[in-house]
């Protein structure tokens, strides 16, 4: 009887760490494997006082934010391909250090995932909701969504969303505002007169050439001064 | 007579400048889009005295290298999916402010598109004659290439080029001892008793995740201090 109930004791313990074991293996697989490099490379660096958060995908991966500004307090924690799961699966690591200032744009991938433009305004509030209860001393900038362009016949499924883009810009506008937030209008700059991303700043009408990056620094240098 | 001379001479020039345009053109459109946009971006940035420049491919481009060493001076200069030739179109830009340092991997990629080894021992001696031609002083580290992985099934054309990647390595470092270069070997520090990229640093067997690159930050941090 003892015997007995050791045994069925030892079997739910294998099952439970079994179980365990399985779901931790599910989360380091979640996403794509260059999520999870650079998840591990920001865990893996030390936080630091007065942190600047560039929180977003590809379009805020590719720029060298500390370079461009000179400042060493600026953190890259773009991620190529990146949705607003993304960031919110990630979030503790952003908001740990109670970062100064935490730029935000995220959602293009989302809509090139089909995922409806309701979808992506609730969870950009959850992410700010987020933000905003874990380190309410922070100044949070949002930053609207970038035009594209489908001229390039490139990223196919993300530049044919204008329209989306321009909705979900009206409504982090509103969010911005509602929440007293600064809400940094790039689209504007960067757009043409039909609201495609001018083929200045870009070669494939979803990302930033050099030209671009310039446009989005002298947008948002009097936030960093 | 003379309307028939002016008539061709403006032939001749029209001519002239459209195949300069062309070949401007072709410069522009050579590599894929993220090539363009990271070495357009890198040429808008202003150079500084004392530039410690990280120079390659993904396996540069992923890595917060100024945040990880917390140093101002350095810069990433690694594009995702580099080659050697990409490397040689775009030195001048890291030449020319005669940085303090350069921190030099490249090739992998060259191996998967089917590149030979003695073609990239070549063009990697072509990278550091052009560097020591035009900026003698600079430091130059000549890093081996990382170990890879198949055991992921991912990047398979890059991570079954074990022998390749060794027999490169050799080349690298007789070429850092003929030319009294510093060799930085990896290699070692990241791989497995068979040869392989240890899992423990990788998830797809050809990048590194977080605790990769501390490996690599403690292998090279006596050099930066």
């Amino acid at each position: 009887m003892r015997h007995r109930k050791i045994f069925l004791f030892s079997i739910a313990i294998f099952l439970l760490f079994g179980f365990e074991a399985q779901s931790q293996e599910k989360e380091k697989n979640k996403y794509y494997p260059y999520w999870h490099q650079k998840e591990t490379h920001f865990r893996s660096l030390p936080n630091e006082a007065n942190e600047i958060i560039f929180l977003g995908d590809s379009i805020t991966d590719g720029c060298n934010w500390s370079e461009m500004f000179h400042d060493l307090r600026i953190k890259n924690r773009g991620i190529s391909a990146d949705i607003t799961d993304g960031v919110l699966d990630r979030l503790d690591e952003v908001v740990e250090s109670k970062p100064l200032k935490i730029f935000l744009m995220i959602g293009v991938n989302d809509l090139a995932r089909g995922k409806a433009v309701d979808y992506i305004v609730r969870n950009i509030e959850r992410i700010l909701d987020s933000i905003q209860k874990e380190t309410p001393q922070t100044e949070i900038y949002v930053q609207s969504l970038l035009p594209v362009n489908s001229v390039y016949g490139l990223a196919k499924n993300h530049t044919n969303k204008t329209a989306e883009i321009i909705a979900i810009n009206a409504a982090l506008k509103k969010m911005a505002k509602d929440r007293k937030l600064t809400f940094v209008d790039l689209h504007s700059f960067l757009k043409t007169e039909s609201n495609l991303l001018d083929p200045e700043y870009t070669n494939d009408g979803l990302h930033l050439t050099g030209k671009g990056y310039l446009v989005w620094k002298s947008a948002i240098e009097k936030y960093l001064r």
